[in-house]
């Protein structure tokens, strides 16, 4: 008897009822589990992500968010075996698994640690700088993110049933977004185990997280403008849903990764015996096999320049030739199987389309015998066609398993209309060595591609392949491809989020953001803020220095000193005649070096060293008899690691007018 | 007779064939115009925009683009009267058309301004740093902006036909994309008059805008996944639009801004007699009348503490009644007419369904005899819930006219609960003095709200006004009001444009965008750079410096001279005794200064000043007998004016290993 998966509904692991769906394992075809998700209430499980989800994940901080994330990440790596294990029964390989479960972990490392370095310890993201609005500055603009009060509907495909998990929750938990994940039936088994070990963990939020092994039922009636619903699948599943009445009527946030004709273009200067025309065979050889070709990202259509096509298909026929295709336990295979027999029936439906619009086999038989008796396998296949632009199926169907198609192209143009004709697509690479050739051709097509890769012989060994997603770099293309996006580091985070202007005074803006905007009250303190940890240290809290008088000797031995002797600061008439200067300036970093003189306060403390500075302006002179004073206020702090953090100080220097004389924000290494 | 309004396609003027519709006056029901687009070929249109107008725009770079934005304000500005005179029979008052005619004009001249300060004078637009994705830096990541390929489709609303165009316009043409308007009927007249003010400046390129004035035809049929709908209206007629089959099937973008039951909240603090109170309602009467309240923006439920309810009705009920409603070329007219009868009979029945749902008329009587024989004047219309939870109408039923419903909460969480019970709005305001209470209420409300003012004593003199959409923030909000976004400066752009991450080598991500980025290739250049104009220089022209070597004669002379004596840098002990370093250090300041002596070149000339710095970082520290040297490389130019322009360096110091001890950007005033 094999076991029946369970829903995670209201923070309880829950058997669906009524009818259940039989699960095999692509291997042999024998059972594995059954599934079903009849009896549940659909409503009540976004009302309970709404209701207690949320409220408990906005309690947190961004990084105390990161911090869940990593903790995920940890647990699904201490007992990634047992997932292995099951993966295995999708038919794939341990490299392949490698991708999903150690690659799913990864990304919530990498959101995770994108989380403390760039998003504030806070609950509200600020975006972009202050606006202004009004001459006196009582009126300011400011952009904020805030997380959505609804639920995310993750609706996920069964090639990646970890990673495809992990790569929304990432983003969805670090935003404050409570989601509910329903993976693709075919693989759930090591989805449910993957969700297991996170709930095991103990580290998710109360409602954070819930699972649907089975049908979504009436779910999509109950979504609201605050949800939002990321979909991986096929176009027309992405059809069904993003059409659903109140979808349409709410305005319910679609993101769509779906159908994805992507190509792989051979460079008109990469021809046979180039180290480019090797590195692209491997390439498209690695995309046809790895995970079966079930990859969303996958090379469907090879292009190369027509004079080098024959080469091509013979070096990538031996290269397929050699690659072992059998049971994925097996140490030397190469390939294994697909996920079930009625994906490969899928898949062998699609080659005879590609046939019958004129297309031709080349290497690979579709109807040969499968390596396991039962099982999903099938031999890479690649077809050719001479005709592009007449065999239009070839940039159309996709056959989603390991088969791609060549074909030729007569100049850089017309590569970049046979690469567009995908109609929009999420990778595409580029095999050249020349730049002018790069330039030219993403020129052409970025704006039908989400992710490009240029590879030559000076980066092919450091590159991350064509078919990676990357969690720092979006995922997403247009048209065809869906039009979503998704990861990009804090990009896929804001998602979701929602972005609102605000518009009121800055001591407002600092209240709501909990951040120092300039303008808004300072909290003058007496004692220096250099002896105070960054826990003792409060956002506003500001350091007034004394003043000291800025000298014309002094502008004259710091040229000396440091060899800058610029005209403003050394010749009155140079300067005089400048359309900027009345006269003879201090040195900008003379001003930076007498600030610190004010503001710095010697001895070691919390403030281990200066690591940075950004957004310095200097916005009016400061002549020779002017004095200068300083004001150093938080600004905002986030934590590095559990010994040192990052405050970013507010510094402005006034002169004797208590005219603004340069503005910017200082970073310090601190003790937490 | 009256006149026909002309379509302008394929850059001709062109008559509408067959049927054509009539428009009249909004004063008096005379007939000014007939309109139609019978005849004309859509899906030309589109690829007339594609073909032609997208090349000729993506020929221009950034800068080029918003020249172009600020030539077609001028030419608005210089024909003004024109547009006002037109203005009148929509029925608004001169001051309405001042925010339609010369607020468009503003909103180009601020996309103009803001495309030349914040994009970089090139056709690719860099979207954040490098991401590092390998150990040598060999294989790196990089997001890009390109325009997409296809046409922006513009549906606009009647209520603004000049601004409610250049809106959409401004950030599209800064995209590099061809726009096709298609005004409201019922005011197409003025859109029209604007749009030949702006074929007839001659600036505008071949293809890059058409006019549709009349139905659309067959258009929707012929978009695919580069085009983008921008829609403003109704609910009702965007789910036509977004659901039609080729928007769904092709994953056209679909930005909509559509219903909004905005709210205005009175704070708990703001007691009648306070000046939040007074306030509040001076800005819900000026909401309700300007424009005779048919603006998307304005305040449809005023929200009091139920203790405050009778004072606020009794102080607008005043308010209003010295409105002087009236035929809009009349001097002491403050609020003119409706659009059109049929727009006053819908206004009507929707202030019946308020009634019919339990709100009840407590100002103006809706079946007033018209101010002007045959015109569309309505006076406003206050009504008053006390049970806002029951009289779920008033959040659901918009009368785009002069009317409001007031309603009372009864603590902070239920105005929130209020508030967001419009199911996602455009704008809402609060009035407040309590900071406390701004955060609490933003917080809880954010996510439903697209643009937020918090308005009190100290800035409503500079406020800007709930009503006002500003170019410089975004517009639109979740849910209800549609889920799109607009300009918000740079923002708005993007939406018209496709984001690529792009990976490869710093040396082609340089080609491709035309931009240095670290670890591209330096041309070392023998003339000094700041002996170069901006013309001159080149993207990744380099200049080396000699080396020097510090100190500990220097640091400690630095440290006496600016009064910096930090304990990395004096006290041997405490240096080493720190996690980061290893011993007295070089001051970061002193740094910086000595890199100036090292790479500035003294005379007057082409670098008139150094007005900033960013990014900076220090990545090792630099010891005592260390030596330094500087390589300083153009990293972007960008014209700030004829005279004026930014060069941004990168500037990197080395140590005597080649090491970097310190990167940053720095930023120069100078000769074009």
């Amino acid at each position: 008897m094999t076991v029946q998966l369970l829903n995670y509904a209201f923070d309880r692991w829950t058997p669906g009822e009524g009818k259940l769906a039989e699960l095999q394992s692509a291997i042999d075809g024998a059972p594995v589990a059954t599934t079903g998700s009849g009896g549940i209430d659909f409503g009540e499980m976004l009302k309970h992500a709404r209701d207690v989800g949320g409220p408990a994940l906005r309690k947190l901080t961004f990084h105390e968010r990161a911090r869940v994330l990593k903790a995920l990440g940890q647990a699904i790596m201490a007992r990634k075996e047992e997932l292995y294990e099951l993966n295995y029964l999708t038919g794939a390989t341990r490299k392949d698994g490698w991708i999903d479960i150690e690659g799913g972990a990864g990304t919530l490392f990498s959101f995770s640690s994108k989380g403390r370095r760039e998003l504030p310890d806070a609950h509200v993201l600020m975006d972009g700088a202050v606006e202004p609005l009004s001459k006196s500055g009582s009126f300011v603009g400011q952009h904020i993110y805030t997380p959505l009060q609804g639920a995310a509907v993750h609706i996920n495909a069964f090639n990646f049933p970890v990673w495809g998990m992990l790569e929304k929750l990432a983003p969805t938990f670090l935003a404050g977004v409570p989601a509910i994940v329903k993976p693709a039936s075919s693989t759930a088994y090591l989805t449910e185990a993957a969700v297991r070990i996170m709930t095991d963990s103990g580290v998710l939020p109360t409602g954070a997280l819930q699972l649907i092994v089975g049908g979504v039922g009436d779910l999509f009636d109950h979504l609201t403008g605050q949800d939002v619903v990321s979909f991986t699948g096929s176009a027309s599943t992405a059809l069904k849903l993003r059409t659903h009445p109140t979808v349409m009527r709410e305005s319910v946030r679609f993101i769509a990764e779906q159908d994805s004709l992507n190509a792989s273009v051979l460079g008109p200067d990469a021809a046979p015996s180039t180290p480019e025309f090797d590195l692209f065979v491997r390439e498209v050889a690695i995309e046809m096999t790895v995970k079966a070709g079930q990859k969303c990202t996958a090379i469907r259509r090879a292009m190369a320049p027509a004079a080098y096509l024959d080469a091509v298909q013979q070096a990538l026929a031996e290269k397929l030739a050699s690659t072992k295709v059998g049971d994925p336990r097996s140490a030397d295979t190469r390939m294994g199987a697909l996920v079930s027999l009625s994906q490969r029936d899928d898949v062998r439906q699609k080659i005879a389309e590609l046939e019958a619009a004129g297309a031709r086999i080349v290497a690979g038989n579709p109807s040969a015998d499968s390596a396991v008796a039962g099982g999903a396998f099938l031999p890479p296949v690649l077809l050719r066609t001479d005709d592009p632009w007449s065999t239009v199926a070839v940039h159309d169907v996709e056959p989603f398993g390991p088969v791609s198609t060549i074909m030729p192209y007569r100049d850089l143009d017309d590569a970049i209309a046979l690469a567009n004709r995908g109609k929009g697509s999420l990778a595409l690479s580029l095999f050249t060595h020349s730049a002018d050739a790069a330039r030219d051709f993403i020129g052409g097509a970025a704006a039908y591609h989400g992710r490009m890769l240029v590879i030559d012989r000076t980066n092919s060994k450091e590159s991350t392949g064509h078919g990676s997603p990357l969690p720092v770099l979006v995922h997403g293309g247009p048209g065809r491809a869906g039009g979503g996006e998704e990861m990009g580091g804090i990009r896929g985070v804001k998602h979701y989020m929602q972005r609102t202007a605000i518009q009121s005074s800055p001591t407002m803006i600092a209240a709501i953001t909990g951040q120092y905007v300039p303008g808004a009250p300072k909290h003058l303190i007496d004692v220096h803020p250099f002896r105070r940890t960054m826990s003792e240290l409060e956002i506003g809290d500001t350091w007034k220095t004394e003043s000291r008088t800025v000298s014309i000797a002094d502008i004259e031995h710091f040229a000396e000193f440091t060899g800058d002797k610029f005209y403003a600061h050394m010749d009155e008439e140079a300067a005089k005649a400048s359309p900027i200067f009345e006269g003879r300036v201090a040195h900008g970093y003379l001003i930076l070096s007498f600030a610190a003189g004010l503001f710095v306060d010697p001895d070691p403390g919390p403030v281990l060293a200066n690591t940075g500075l950004e957004n310095l302006r200097f916005l009016i002179p400061l002549y020779p008899g002017d004095s200068m004073r300083v004001e150093l206020s938080v600004r905002s702090k986030s934590l590095k690691s559990e010994e040192t953090g990052v405050v970013r100080w507010a510094v402005e220097v006034f002169n004797q007018k208590d005219e603004l004389v340069a503005t910017y924000d200082l970073l310090t290494e601190n003790v937490p």
